[in-house]
């Protein structure tokens, strides 16, 4: 508890923690008024994904690397993964593709970009380990493309195409799985040499004791999927009420707020001229959440959606996952940034959000 | 006047300058000749092209650096928005956008797979800068992909997408000159070491004096103003005479005449193993025409047009401008140059060229 | 037939010639036993095509360095070609086209990848000639472009499109071979320092006298070319007894089938440590067949198929050849590799053959 003090003390963000009561007074109190919910959600979200993050990294480092790897591999998402089990479990699909979609490009584009341009303010020119930075971009580009295939397929959306790609789909994602655990072993275990600077410590700051981490991490997680069902209920009126379309939200807005713990440290990172850091987080997120995130929960919408959950996207999203993907192997592969660099992939993200803000609602 | 006598009695293009007033007889005399009136007025820009862009840098090395390579970047494709104002006036917007597309095709691979094939013919192998490669190939990937947007959602060509369309192009068009600004920043003052190798001069001829140079810039500009209106009107109709599809007209004839001045620069640049300075004016005019011509003449089209503009293309042609980014990407990574890339850059060209001389009229 | 006799002792996948003769008697006497006939033939073409193979090598390697490396360019995928040609005369153009687009990716993705795999397996981190690599997927590219094209604009399948597509074919084939035929020029004879390491013997085994080999290269080609007759009238029923799609057969089954030569070799090259030559032959096979193969078919068509064929493919088969190529180009352009690099690579194929084996037949 005096840790948790301490760091709430210290952490300018967690007294935003603030927030979470109040989400819940209001919505006893409020229940329909959707827009100061969504807001209020918003605000609660933050800095528990923050808390969920410096626990999991706590409970890592307890842990010793292996085990400690893979935690922090496997739960850097909870927060994103939690919102989406909500959606999920709603019967909100729609909502739930355009989180993964979403969450995909805006760590691949604005979070890479805005740490590229952040740290390319303050240094002339920055270098990082692209050996790394390929690979993570290698397994980006394969979980794109297996979620581009039930994509393409679906189009002809007819009778056998819709059975045909949810079978594909449960079939995907246990490849996609798969992977996954082949990419941890690769990084964590057989290649870690490869892999070296990137494991120095997330933030420097000394990690909680065992015991508080773990309790952290659990009465986090269950305050971060209560607050997850409020903001799901109230986002799609409160989007309405700021004239913004859904897939703006899906996409952007949820995925900001879902990730906004990892671009803390990804900026921060890149300000120290620790690029390492900031790449490692932006396309190890990325990557997780295609490869990880997204197949369980198509594995968990046969036990706990109403019906069967398939990997098929928008096109549109399918386009904007491909591209952020293209985008960042070539960003990426000479292991060199400058501002511009940032700017250039900043600018990819802005002529996507501009599109679905713009996205007359029936072209979804 | 002097310097410009001397200019046209050592470079053998610009004796073509007595079709300037050949052309204009011509449309006064026989105004129904498309045939020959086309002829004639490719005959006329192609070496007002080039005395435009000897003025064009000859006010850049009088000017200073800074200036200069602002001016270089801004005017170096006059020629081509000229060309394509007079098209924007006429309401031709289909040829307008033809042209822009066939531009950045032409510029990444014709005028640069011809370097590579031109110098590798001569050197064994060649070596560029590749920094400078990849950043003109990042900001061509961003344009590219900007443009990508609208066309890939304008498809659905309902009412409320075509509106959509235009409000989103007008976004991205502003998008896209900031984007060109960072860019000229980046460039030309913050990290302009990293460009170091290509503002070495371009032609090595002695600059003219300034007050020549502007009048020569203000005076060919008005020119090829002029010309290219006989140009715009003629080309539909001696299109068909020659039994072009009026989609070849504008991807590949347009751009090769509006570029005929750069292309020199760049082919002599590469015979002389200065493949830098090919690339950069290859890749550089592409990207400029994408981020800079591209979004004005949107602009524009609310002021001179007809009715505005969108940055909406025909499908066929984003994705050649998609392929031949990609491919620009892929033979510029590297650094190096031999005479089969070039002859690989040609070929996929060619295929284009192919299909665009074969299409039937009716599937544009 | 001596060193026949001494090949067929110490290769045991020489034993399966044992089911050659087995082939045409089962023909005889059960023409319609499909099934059975299907699973004899695939046991016949395998050491046939094996045979083949060392017969190639062995002319080549008494031919000297240029007229050895042609043949080993043109004869490396004669089974492919023998296989595709009986299915050409008789009409079969959809197994035609999906055996051509099958061997593209299964020897980008499959052979590729499962070198990688068991390359790493063995060794920690192997290294290869990335400039070889690089050309052989700039060649990739290329083809995949041109074979894009056709199948972009056929998609508005009316009357002047089929007409037209057909023309282009005809045009693009001409421009593969050309391109083939200067890529060997170039890689042969004017820059062959570059490709060095990749001409270091393939098997390390003796090559055959003269005659021998010339002979074997005769009969065997008839064999091959009597039992894929054998194959392509069995495949589709076998096909469906097996619940398999006529789409996965063409692009998994034939291309396994008529590649398993090339890739003992490629395997084997990658267990030994000698990476450049698996992805020599891994690259360098796809390239052929889709510069080399494909354009002949479209011509060849012409002459003896019912009717001529084009380059247009079913939009999937664009997109998964397009993929290959692309993973080709990003898992060779750092000249390492480790075993996860080939996990990924497998994985992309694994999706598209999961893809294919769970497509309804009516979507194709």
């Amino acid at each position: 508890m005096k840790h948790l003090l301490h760091e709430i003390r210290h952490n300018p963000m967690l007294w935003l923690l603030l927030f979470v009561p109040v989400v819940f007074l209001a919505e006893a109190f409020k229940p329909g008024a959707y827009t100061l919910l969504f807001v209020l959600s918003v605000l609660a979200i933050v800095p528990l994904a923050a808390l969920l993050s410096h626990a999991t990294e706590s409970v890592a480092a307890k842990t010793g690397d292996a085990v400690g790897g893979l935690l922090n591999a496997t739960l850097g998402n909870l927060t994103e993964l939690v919102i989406a089990l909500t959606a999920l479990r709603a019967g909100q699909y729609m909502l739930v593709k355009a989180s993964i979609a979403g969450a995909i490009v805006t760590n691949t584009l604005f979070m890479l970009g805005a740490s590229f341009l952040l740290g390319g303010l303050k240094h002339h020119t920055q270098e990082f380990n692209k050996v790394g930075a390929r690979l993570q971009a290698g397994l980006l580009f394969l979980a794109t493309v297996a979620l581009l295939v039930p994509s393409a397929i679906a189009k002809a959306d007819s009778g056998p195409a819709a059975a045909f790609a949810q079978e594909l789909s449960l079939g995907l994602a246990v490849l996609l799985i798969v992977a996954y655990g082949l990419g941890l072993l690769f990084s964590l275990k057989t290649h870690r040499e490869l892999f070296a600077s990137a494991e120095a410590g997330e933030a420097g700051e000394a990690p909680w004791p065992l015991g508080v981490a773990l309790a952290t991490l659990a009465g986090v997680t269950v305050l971060v999927a209560l607050v997850s069902e409020v903001f799901v209920e109230s986002v799609q009126e409160a989007a309405k009420t700021f004239g913004m379309t859904p897939a703006f939200v899906g996409f952007i807005i949820v995925a900001m707020v879902g990730g906004a713990a990892e671009m803390t440290a990804a900026f921060s990172g890149a300000r120290k001229n620790r690029l390492d850091l900031s790449v490692g987080i932006a396309l190890g997120s990325a990557s997780q959440i295609a490869l990880f995130v997204a197949p369980v929960l198509v594995l968990l919408s046969y036990v706990i959606g109403p019906s069967p959950m398939g990997l098929d996207f928008w096109p549109g999203a399918v386009v904007m996952m491909l591209i952020a993907t293209l985008t960042a192997a070539l960003v990426t592969t000479s292991g060199r940034s400058a501002w511009f660099v940032g700017v250039l992939t900043l600018m990819v993200y802005l002529t996507f959000a501009m599109s679905l803000y713009l996205l007359p609602p029936g072209l979804r």
